[in-house]
């Protein structure tokens, strides 16, 4: 069976419009970018969700940012057992290779992944459940949390706090990766977590001071 | 130890200027994806590497595509073991849940990923075969394909086949999953395998007829 | 109050794209097209429905079809009585100003609006029965077809039948226009009914002779 | 008399190749399309003009784009008196029943319709002020803008300013109809002017700020 298909015209269309206009004007930055590597000031871990403004809302072009994108920006407690594991790849790299001087996880509003999160602590989500369930298994890193909002009764407003404990979780989980919290340590890396609302195109950062988010 | 920091103020500033501009001209659409929530048309598996043009090469806005980013653009092969799966986490929420109609897994070209496993599978990285080498076990997903470009002298050359055999392990295990094959069978997915030139702007797609990559 | 915006920054790209390359690309065709003026050799009336291939299916160029698209692709009955009629008046510059060879009907599957006169017409949407109601009012062309669907029971049957009803009422409504009528009977004007199902790419004609659509 | 035909072959023909290559290609979209149904981010109302570049200026594919044509891109003033307005039906359902972002109105240069506006208005075409003219009749909702134009001496100028004119009368138009004004002031709808150049590919947008048209 051939499981490769051509490109949908329209994308060949845009592409070529693409290659015509912005790449034509950036050629010499894009060159430069190719013959002497990458050198981004910044990691990204986001979710996937296609609403996401991951980079636009800082204005980035190519070679500021490097971007990790997984199902709710979560990170993974550092355990190096030898298996394939992504996301641990990315900060690995990011940080022992780049360098990048920041690392930011950045969580979002009405989240897919943690809303199946919420459903299966609460014994809504069956399928979730099933050891065979990608999902949920990843869904898993943030289980632990549960406890701090399964008693908020708005199902809206515990979403949105739930979304928020994702980025701390995942900055918890960074400090367990030997080479994140030294380099923390020493001053070399600086971690961020933001959420941002989609419909608003609201940015509130974490204090970990008051442990609270706060518009920035 | 405090562990996060505030936000650098170069990249408040930029928000700022976000907002008050590309946020308030799209307003009204991204309050609807907010609320009605996302119905991307194709997801793309592409890399962390800063310097990838991933969306803004087809003119995507926000809303347009689901998008996965890892060391290398891999996907592992089909593995239900209770495991936290980053990257099958996304396959499967974007397959079952979204049920996006393409599924593009896009290469490049200087991908330092794909570079390091030749450096491992050449005996000239011992750090990556280091059992803790969380990039190292990652790259492993590639390492059976090495044979078809071992004999290849020209370094160069042999980096840029390489990085076309990823995007094909790539799809290859994608068929490996049973939502992603029943899917790919019964018509409602169709896979892309896309290969760019970082510096060049070039782009490439994979026809599987003729198992070749060509100019699009 | 402002009621204009300026348009969305990722419109703007992808304009530009065009300009750099489908335009560049035929800048001469269409210099002479706005100083010749236009000579389509069609006109074509399909529904607003943003899925419906219109003149994709044709391979059509700048400078082909006069296109006009209405809901559910009507044409009222001749009626000359001084209002602001839009479909008429379209159909008027066609035949008589530009004359048009071809005027063709396009109808389609999955078409909302005739779904709607279904249900009004079963007493199922009160709400397109009120005076205001535009589409309402703009479906009762179709009404008087509908005793010919009216005992369908299969849902999807009927409404692929009444469909194809409202290109046979349209077709039928042109000839009561004394200047359509006047030039399919000397000869100079054909009129064509179609309609095509917009998830499988069907395109089936109809035959005056045995009153049925089939396939081109 | 059999007033419909076979279609030409030479459009059987672009048919049979369209669906052999553009549909192959994109069978899965358009699947899906046909059964969730469209969801277009935005309606446009342009001109039936054969010339006009509405959709593959913004490397539209199908489901973008809600698309009303009409001669001049005419939008009536609200008038739910119970008679069939075409224009007010399609405004209605993309407003109430699609809930678009985004409403553009795409005037254009050399268009007929505008023109026949001007000649009507200067005496130069009695033709068009007859009662049973549905082109003049038509036009007669651009009417009370003449007189911003009137006194412009050269033929070509006076044409283009008045084409934009058609566009401002549109949407101020468009503001009288209650669904859509209220979606405007509650941030759910933003109305977009714009105006292009058939020959030299030029775009303007409307900016009510100043009045003027400006290169986007």
């Amino acid at each position: 069976m051939d499981y490769a298909k051509p490109l949908p015209s329209y994308l060949v269309k845009r592409y070529h419009g693409w290659k015509a206009t912005t790449y034509t004007e950036n050629q010499v930055w894009y060159r430069r970018l190719a013959t002497e590597g990458q050198r981004p000031r910044a990691m990204v871990i986001s979710c996937c969700d296609s609403r996401v403004h991951v980079t636009s809302i800082f204005g980035a072009d190519q070679g500021e940012f490097f971007i990790h994108r997984n199902i709710a920006n979560l990170v993974p407690p550092y355990e190096p057992d030898g298996d394939h594991h992504g996301t641990s790849a990315t900060i690995e790299y990011a940080v022992t290779v780049l360098k990048v001087a920041h690392l930011i996880v950045l969580g979002h509003s009405q989240c897919g992944g943690v809303q199946g999160c919420i459903d299966m602590c609460a014994g809504h989500a069956p399928q979730l459940e099933a050891r065979e369930s990608f999902v949920g298994r990843w869904m898993d890193i943030l289980k632990p949390k549960y406890g701090l909002v399964a008693d908020i009764e708005d199902a809206h407003e515990q979403a949105r706090q739930f979304e928020r404990h994702a980025v701390v979780a995942s900055l918890e989980n960074l400090m367990t990766f030997p080479f994140v919290s030294s380099a923390v340590q020493d001053g070399s890396l600086s971690l961020h977590g933001l959420w941002t609302d989609i419909g608003e195109g609201g940015l509130q950062c974490y204090d970990p001071h008051n442990k609270r988010f706060e518009a920035v």
